[in-house]
């Protein structure tokens, strides 16, 4: 496949994130592919598909965003993904390919990523949301929804998530902890355990500075 | 001075932090209250001056922020607390010597600290803004104003802060990597040093992230 075609696909895709938030703009899709790449190599996947799956995956943020989370993002992106695919002449057996990898990139979806390709995206996807990057993304989201830093004391279960009572320690007990057991291919697992072990050993320190002890 | 003063200022002072940020919200003052209970014990510090001190220290923030930093929240705090230590009943030689703690405690402020206590204060207060608890307010404070994660490839020191190309890497160049060298007690200067190197190792594990390193 020519890197113009590429090219265009990424051009198609950055369109759709002019009014996205810090917490999930494009830099997080440069991020994925960027990992796409490094896992698919390991992991003998076709990265022409990886490369168009990666710069289309979140096409349909913004819609679901709108939606107040009524539209599922990896549905209608994987149905605008088939346009652009079609409308730049890509072969039909490789639309379906990357359609199968947008469509079930969802860590809460229905959808279960069966082929190499879709289980690289999902990994990488996944991978974005732990280690320093999912730190620093967490406690950019909870800025932007108005919350607060940090809730001592209180049993982070409860709360609500996009409420004032949101943090990014919430969104480590009921998330991001959970991700390295939920990697699909052996390359994702081993960065997911790195990447947990570094969070789990910054919420520790930000514990002890809270309550005063370093 | 009993318990119930204290209790009393406390009340006032939360009053004014109904409206305020995640980044800059009551934790911020439990924090620094906390600080400088540890580090006035080692410093042989007015432990009775530092706790009025830290609770009032930044009663005028909300001001500050609303005049979109016209108003200096250092120097409408001391006149506002001022006034509530009055109706407290504290005796003016204590009074003046809160003052003077909330007065010089501002990073860029034109006083200087003069008294252990004030240096106390000033320390604890730029402690909160590093190690875990800093990167997480950067990060947090980058979301309240609609910036990116991160800025990767620009210099950061030619953006603009409260800009969408804000970032909380560019704070820790512009500010939090400096604030250890700031410190002005011995005891602030520990803690200080331990934070700065885990605020290091947490933006080169970030880059190292975000470059698709690890």
């Amino acid at each position: 496949m020519p890197a113009s075609i590429v090219d265009h696909i990424k051009k198609r895709a950055l369109a759709f994130f002019r009014d996205c938030r810090g917490s999930h703009d494009w830099s997080h899709t440069e991020r994925v592919y960027n990992l796409c790449l490094r896992i698919g190599e390991q992991e003998h996947a076709d990265l022409e598909v990886l490369r168009m799956a990666a710069l289309l995956h979140d096409i349909g943020r913004e819609q679901q965003d709108r939606s107040r989370g009524e539209i599922c993002h990896a549905q209608v992106g994987a149905r605008l993904a088939r346009e652009i695919l079609e409308q730049a002449g890509v072969a039909p057996d490789k639309i379906e390919r990357v359609i199968h990898c947008i469509e079930t990139h969802r860590f809460r979806g229905n959808l279960e990523p069966a082929t190499t390709e879709a289980k690289v995206l999902f990994d990488a996807d996944k991978l974005d949301s732990i280690g320093a990057v999912g730190i620093g993304r967490a406690f950019l989201f909870a800025g932007e929804v108005g919350a607060k830093l940090h809730n001592g004391g209180i049993d982070v279960r409860k709360t609500r998530r996009y409420s004032k009572e949101d943090t990014a320690y919430r969104e480590f007990v009921v998330k991001l902890q959970e991700v390295k057991d939920r990697m699909l291919t052996e390359a994702g697992r081993s960065i997911a355990e790195e990447r947990h072990r570094f969070m789990v050993a910054f919420f520790d320190r930000l514990h002890e500075e809270v309550e005063g002890r370093v």
